[in-house]
């Protein structure tokens, strides 16, 4: 048994927050640390910003370095943006600190084709210091790039892929419904979609990681955004949105293979999902199809998955230095730890 | 790029030989023995054998040392029995000639619990020569145990699990129809499970490699068998079933933990099914599910998987000794290869 892995958490948002909650709970975990960048957050104890009872004794701050040099964290928790050139630097530092990394960060999760600079960069330092950063989450990272990947093992052939995820926005956090375009006019989603601030992040990692998994090198990688126009009024908590507003997004990853439109990844996220759910779809001998009912929910998965792979982290056998959800064995046999996993 | 992986083939029956057909195919690889205890195989060219064109210049022989003694073999692809009682000796003298080894051997696929002494005998002779043994297939393997090993990474929370593969023996192989019990009378039925020659192997294995993924521990195991009575008469190749005659098996696999069925894995094998599938349910939070319709074929998909994962086992960073679908990682990024996996 391995003394409890210390946790340093930075950026305690929503994901962040339900992070420090499981792993507040798991006693093979102690939290040590707690930055963010929000001031109204700083000084105050991690437990009140978590929505936990009593508290954790430990104090969120802003102060990154002064946090990775008191806390001796193993492994930074990464809960903030999602574009790598913005989080890239603190993940650095973290690194060069001596921490592992583990990350929501969308970009990050398979970094090599659209930042290889950043992405050389932190795999120079994580491997310099025997250390790992993940980029994780339930998408991108597990539905429509780590299960196609898998599924398709069992396929001789692979014709063409197909990953549809139909999210219900109604259920989701404003934040992220806002973020989808819910109650923007037609001309105002334009504008946003232009600006490059609305829809999903993440979405091209999924096909890039899918088509390494694949073996396939794609000459053409297109990515378009339609608006999904409301047909009816439509209340979500404070939101009203009217006929013809905008409900959300449908955003859909096309690779090219040979001249051929081989993968295509599509995610809808609209208020009002009438059938949310996961489909995988393999074209190849034999054909492997998969549907989840309901779809894998993503900030709870996302959270759960971080937990559960923070130990996997630290310990697994494999590579160090920037690793991907393909990289690891995610669930490896309990007693390998400590017959071989040695901290790196 | 690594020069061709020489593989040899031991058990070049119907799954065998479907590796057989695929790895001749893939320039990655190069077939440089063939073993087969059948003596009506021995001296024929192993592409005979394997019904593929043209001789493939690999002569099939009985003699399994002389054999892995001149072919210099890096892999041996084992497809021969479901016991691992009967195969851990020519396994042993796979791994003691310096190979590694990828078996569809069911009880390889998770025995540590079953058979320590043959698993440790096994893990010990391969990881004191680097090598790896990997027992591997869809099931055991894929569908009833690492993907819902790695669907459970998606729950912050797992209350149980229930998978359910529903298999239509019309569209499979004689052989396997006649092991599941069709075309028996009820007492032939019963006397061929209580001999332990009817039904499937692995679904122990299973369940216990799903449950250790999980951190359970069971207090019980139990596994029942029973019959699926034609309910009309029913045609499937030569194989004529009156109603009332066995049309073929339905096994379930039960694990209870602190005194509650937490786990079950149900296999429906039988003529004429409705409606295959695969299903599995975690009931959790968040809750997941996932159906595949007509299910993932059982030894189109096996052969599939042991080609795809031949490099893996040569190559891939991770553990060496007997491994588990958990342990190493299944679709490691291309380039991996030549940075870090030096031939173990």
């Amino acid at each position: 048994m391995n003394s409890p892995l210390r946790t340093l958490h930075l950026g305690v948002g929503a994901i962040g927050a339900e992070v420090v909650r499981l792993v507040a709970a798991d006693p093979r975990f102690r939290i040590v640390g707690a930055v963010d960048v929000d001031p109204a957050k700083a000084g105050r104890d991690l437990a009140e910003i978590a929505g936990l009872e009593g508290p954790l004794g430990v104090t969120v701050t802003a102060d990154l370095d002064a946090a990775l040099r008191e806390s001796g964290a193993q492994v930074v928790v990464h809960s903030a943006g999602s574009r790598l050139e913005r989080e890239a630097a603190p993940l650095l530092r973290c690194l060069r600190a001596g921490a592992h990394v583990l990350s929501t960060c969308e970009e990050l999760s398979f970094p090599w084709a659209r930042h290889p600079d950043l992405a050389q960069e932190l795999d120079r330092e994580a491997r310099a210091r025997g250390r790992r950063v993940l980029g994780t989450g339930v998408n991108p990272g597990l539905v429509m790039d780590l299960l196609p990947s898998l599924l398709a093992l069992a396929c001789q052939r692979v014709d063409a892929v197909r990953v549809r995820r139909v999210v219900d926005l109604s259920q989701r956090r404003p934040q992220l419904q806002r973020k989808m375009g819910a109650g923007l006019s037609l001309a105002e989603f334009e504008a946003e979609v232009t600006s490059g601030s609305l829809g999903h992040v993440g979405l091209v990692e999924s096909a890039l990681m899918l088509a390494d998994a694949l073996g396939w090198e794609m000459d053409e990688l297109k990515e378009e955004m339609t608006p999904v126009l409301a047909p009816r009024h439509i209340r979500a908590g404070p939101l009203r949105i009217a006929p013809g507003q905008v409900a959300g997004v449908r955003q859909v990853v096309t690779g090219t293979v040979g001249g051929r439109p081989l993968l295509e990844l599509e995610l809808v996220m609209v208020l009002d999902a009438s059938e949310p759910h996961d489909a995988i779809e393999i074209q190849g001998v034999p054909p492997v199809r998969a549907y989840f009912p309901g779809g894998i929910h993503g900030d709870r998965a996302t959270a759960a998955l971080v937990k559960h792979l923070l130990p996997t982290l630290a310990y697994a056998p494999g590579p160090v230095g920037l690793v991907t959800m393909r990289d690891l064995p995610l669930t490896p046999r309990r007693g390998r730890d400590e017959e071989e996993g040695t901290p790196r």
